[in-house]
Order: structure tokens, then sequence, then C-alpha cells
């Protein structure tokens, strides 16, 4: 605390993100990064960009990145925000259509950075606890509040809600923002953008760190009715014009039209996961059924801790949350094939011993 | 205005950057972009790493690039904050450090972002008229304030302080925070990073877009002691883990090594500045004196909106910013001397019609 600091910052929870070690040799399963590289077209396209026009300022509507996008989803480009990471998206979101007089509602067990945003802008939210399967009960939204959030998967449980569940959230809600977090969603989920059309209240929120394999690149995007795009970036332009540079949008807009890559990464991790899942429940792990590039998972003999430490001995880092109800589990990104079996083999030793 | 935004969306005043066209041939001489191109080893350094890494986050610390601008100030790590540009920075400064019961002071000729972010987070804002030779008077501050924000040199002015008198306003308001605004410093004016050591109320905020010659790659950064470097990181990890991404972070640390090559840009600019002065004077312009990237000049025959419109008919962009006390103004970036025979010879033409 110091008398120079704005009476926000001592209430911060500042999020703490998964470490990015620079130890070479480790296996990195702690923060769900695409074990595949990003498009070739893309790399191609950042190479050609790298010229003296980094001299000038970037578009600051990132007009080129917002027509690739729209015309993937059959949208216009203004139904379409483009952010520095799916976070910053997030957090103008938060600032934007989030904050009501009555609360925002959210999961218990759901993305850690949700908490921080709302303490950053002063927003009163209610958690609302998931099952004791780790499910998102529809039931416990029916309940007076300002807006809405939720991942599609979940994270860190990897669940997904059925599109008809998303929808009814969305039309019994009429009067509430009801903001989709897809950021997990290209690895089985159902994504809710053919809503948009249909429900005024709805923002969809995806990322091209996961399925697309830039999170060093940080490009997110919001879709929705032109209404709640004109909050963000009425925020955006109130905060900085530019947030995309030449780089990130030359490369992000690459890679949305790289759809052949797309498929192909997707479907061999789908592929990974569904081996690695395989192999965790030989070894008597319990899994929860995931629809994204991780998986959550735990061991009725050993603890969160105990297995992320000894995991981490061998030279395999995973990511656990000392948190209620979920401190058992051991978050686990889906790594290349190898990487998942030399996980494998680090917990059958540290189960033998 | 829509029921779906939260309450602060409507009273914003986003502000407006200067156009950004992309029709060939143009003189761009509107947004204080550098004519000339970035380092080339800062080139070479995103070529090198646009690759399979960018699947991975980037460094959320950013720590290589933070050590980089701490050594080459004299100063440590912790004291150095870096953003997506300095426009992020001052967004998060506002946040943390210029909130406070009292109000924030700021010169009514300045950034006209300033307005923008007090808007964005509700601080109540005193604007401290320039004199009539648009200088920034001390006296002005003497006031009961909680925080004062000033560009050094001044813009849209040019106008540089002394250090002397930056020394004084931050010695005789120990209890609040004072940050200098230093985008343009590098083209003539006093920096005041040396007063770090001495003044833990003072933050001093540069950018790489105007004398690095990277508008384009959005990287800016904050100069303080602990204190206030701390505020800005607890904002910072509440908003977006990882504001810069690895390809920025890589050429902004080869870039602010790259000292020769910074030397030889800002000489030819300065050198480029002076003859643009006398050229105009010689066209009877009011030239006010520029410490920084741009002019700022009227001519008494011809209104500011006339001037502008009338280069633009001749390819040429300027800026110009309808408001009271400076409509009569023309702000011009300053290009290569090619550029800038372009613009002299076209306001010949103009005036002598």
């Amino acid at each position: 605390m110091s008398r120079y600091w704005s009476d926000i910052v001592s209430k911060l929870r500042p999020y703490v993100a998964g470490e990015q070690p620079r130890i070479p040799g480790l296996v990195k399963l702690n923060t769900n990064e695409n074990p595949y590289g990003p498009s070739p077209a893309a790399l191609e396209a950042i190479g050609q960009a790298a010229d003296d026009r980094l001299r000038l300022y970037p578009d600051p509507a990132a007009t080129e990145l917002r027509e690739t996008i729209a015309a993937r989803h059959g949208l216009t480009a203004d139904e379409v925000f483009v952010g520095n990471g799916s976070d910053e998206v997030l957090a103008h979101a938060f600032q934007a259509l989030l904050r009501h007089e009555l609360p925002l509602l959210y999961p218990d067990i759901s993305y850690s950075f949700y908490p921080t945003y709302s303490l950053l802008y002063d927003i009163e939210a209610i958690e609302a606890p998931v099952d004791d399967t780790f499910q998102i009960r529809l039931a416990d939204y029916d309940r007076p509040c300002g807006a809405i959030i939720i991942p599609n998967p979940n994270a860190p449980t990897g669940i997904g809600l059925p599109l008809a569940d998303i929808e009814a959230l969305v039309a019994t809600h009429p009067d509430a923002v009801v903001v989709i977090d897809e950021a997990y969603v290209d690895f089985g989920g159902d994504s809710a953008i053919p809503l948009i059309s249909k429900y005024p209240n709805l923002l969809v929120v995806q990322t091209l760190s996961k399925s697309r394999s830039f999170a060093g690149l940080r490009v997110g995007f919001a879709l929705g009715q032109r209404e709640l795009i004109e909050a963000l970036v009425r925020v955006k332009d109130s905060f900085n014009s530019y947030p995309l540079d030449r780089l990130a949008q030359v490369a992000a807009t690459a890679a949305i039209k790289d759809e052949a890559w797309f498929e192909a990464c997707r479907t061999k991790l789908i592929a990974s996961r569904d081996g690695l899942v395989r192999d965790l429940e030989a070894l008597e792990f319990e899994v929860l059924p995931s629809q994204a590039n991780f998986v959550f998972a735990r061991h009725e003999s050993r603890s969160g801790a105990a297995l992320q430490a000894a995991l981490r001995e061998r030279g395999v880092l995973v990511r656990h949350f000392a948190k209620p109800r979920i401190s058992d589990f051991l978050r686990i990104s889906i790594g290349t094939n190898e990487e998942c079996a030399r996980l494998v083999s680090a917990l059958k030793e540290i189960l033998a011993a």
C-alpha cells in the first residue's frame, strides 16, 4: 500500500498466470498451449510485414482482420471486435457490458480471471456453484442478474454445455448480457456463434491462442450484434487506439484463412486427447469429460499438489489450483503424442513409488 | 445508448486518432510517425522469432526487455513497466496512480487522450490553461491536487519545459504523483529520468513509437521507483497477463540496444525540423518553438481547417484540431527532407492562390 496508489490498487487480486520457465527440455503441459506450431502462411506473413512499414501506426480498427473473421463466421465486420488476446477483450467486456445494478453471475469453478476483472471494475459478482460432477446447472442462473459469463467448454474442467442449453440461457435472460467465453471451443465444443443473429444480448469471445497456435501473438476477438460491439469499441477507443500491432494483424488474418492447417492441428490434438484419457484411466485417474485441449484429472491415492511436484521433479509441468473443490485435480494440457507419453511414463513411476 | 451497456459507456468521449489512410503516394505528416524505418537489427530479430515458438505464451513480465531498458537508463528492472504502446501504459497509470480524492491537473492544450482517460476512470480533472504563448506556467499547478500529468515536450505545441522546472514541480508536490509523458523527448527535450532516484512521486513515460520508429509495433514504458511500478503491475495483472507479444518483446529489446541507429535517425530528423521551420517562417507562418518531431504552426491569412483541406487536396496530410485556442494551427509531423519539400511546395501554391 502506498499513498500514491489510487484506492482500487490495494483492493485488486491480480491473476497469476501459469509459469513460463525457460528451462530447456521441459515437457510443458501447464498453460494449454497448442503443441503444434501456427500456420506456416501466417509465419510467412510476419516475415513479409517486418520491414520499414513498422514505423507507421497499424490500422486502429484492424479492418482486414475483422473482415476476415466476419467472413468466416457469416457476420459483418461491425459484428466483430478484436483485441490484444482474449484477456483484453474480456477485460473490456467486463467494463463495458457486465457491470450493472444487478449482479454478474459466473460458475464458481471457472476461469480464475473473472473474479480479478470483477474487482478491477468494481462489479458485484455472484458465483453459481457447479454440481458435484462439475457440471454447470442452468437452474442456478434463474435469478435476478445484470449479466452472465460462462466459458464453454468450461475451464479448468473442460466440460462443455450443449448448444441447446446455451440458447436456453440466452433466451431466458433477454435483459442481461450473456458472454460465452469460447477459448477452447474448437476442440470439440459447440459454438454459440450461430445464435448471434437471433439474440441481441449474446456476446461470444474467442482467441487465436489455442486452436490457432498463436499464444505468443496475442489476438482474441468478440462476436455479437452491433450494439454490443459498439460498447467494446467505445471502451477500447478510450483506452488504447492501437491494441493490435501490424505483425499481429497480418499474422492473425493469415491464420484465420488457413482452414487446412487449423483442421489438421485440431484433429491431431483431439486424437492425442482421446489417447491420453485412455492412458490416464488405465492408471486409475478420474478424468472429467473434456471438450478442450486439456484434461482435468485426479487420482484417489495422491493429492494434486503432490502429483504436480513429483511431475515437476521429472521435468513435466502441469497446472494445479490450490482452490476449494478442485485442489485434488491436475489440469494437463494436451501435448504431442510424445509429450503425452512422457507424462504417462512419469505418472507410472510416481504411482509405483 | 443501449440497455446492455454499463453506465460508463455512454459517458465516454473516445479518443479520435489521426487517420491512417491506405492511399498510395500520400505525404503523411499527420500522426508524428518517424520518416525513417526502425533499426535493421530489430527487424532481423523479428524474422528470427517468427517461428513455431509463437505457439507459446510470451514472458508475461517481459523480463529481457525491462532489463534492457533499465540498463540503458541506469535503473533496475523493477523500476521499469512495459505496455502495449505508451497509450496502454498511460491508461494503467490513470487508473492506478492518478485517481485520488483531490483532482488531477493537466494543461488545457495537451494530449487529447487525457480527458478521455479521465472519463474512463471517473477521475475529476482540472485543466490548467497554458499562457498566451502556449507555455505551461508552473504557478498554475500550485493548488491542491491528487496528481499531475504533463507531456514534455508538450503536444501538440512541441514546446518543452526545462528540467529545472520539472524538478520544481515534482519537488513542490511531494504528496502527488507527477507523470511526465515524454513521448517526444528524444527530439531535443530534457528527460526527467535522472530525477527518478530522488523523487518517489515521479513517473516518466516513454514510447518506441516515435524516436525508435516503431509506431507499428506498440511498445511503451514507464520508469519510476518500485512503489509506483508495483501499482502499474497490479493493474496490468488484473487486466491482461501478456500485453506484449513475443515479436514486440524481441524487436523492442533489439531497438533499444541499437544506439547508433537511434542517434543517426534523430539527428537527421532534428536537421529536417530546423530546415522546415526556416521554410515555414519564410512563408510567414508563426511556428511555435518545437523540441518534438512535429511543428505547430499557423498562418494569419488562412484558417487551420482551410489549410488542412487544401493540403489534403494536394496529397499532403497534416493534423488539425478543431478546438478552442488552437483551431488556427496545423500540427505537421517532420518527414524526410523530400516530404518536407513537398509540403512546402504545396503551401506555396495554396498561399499564392
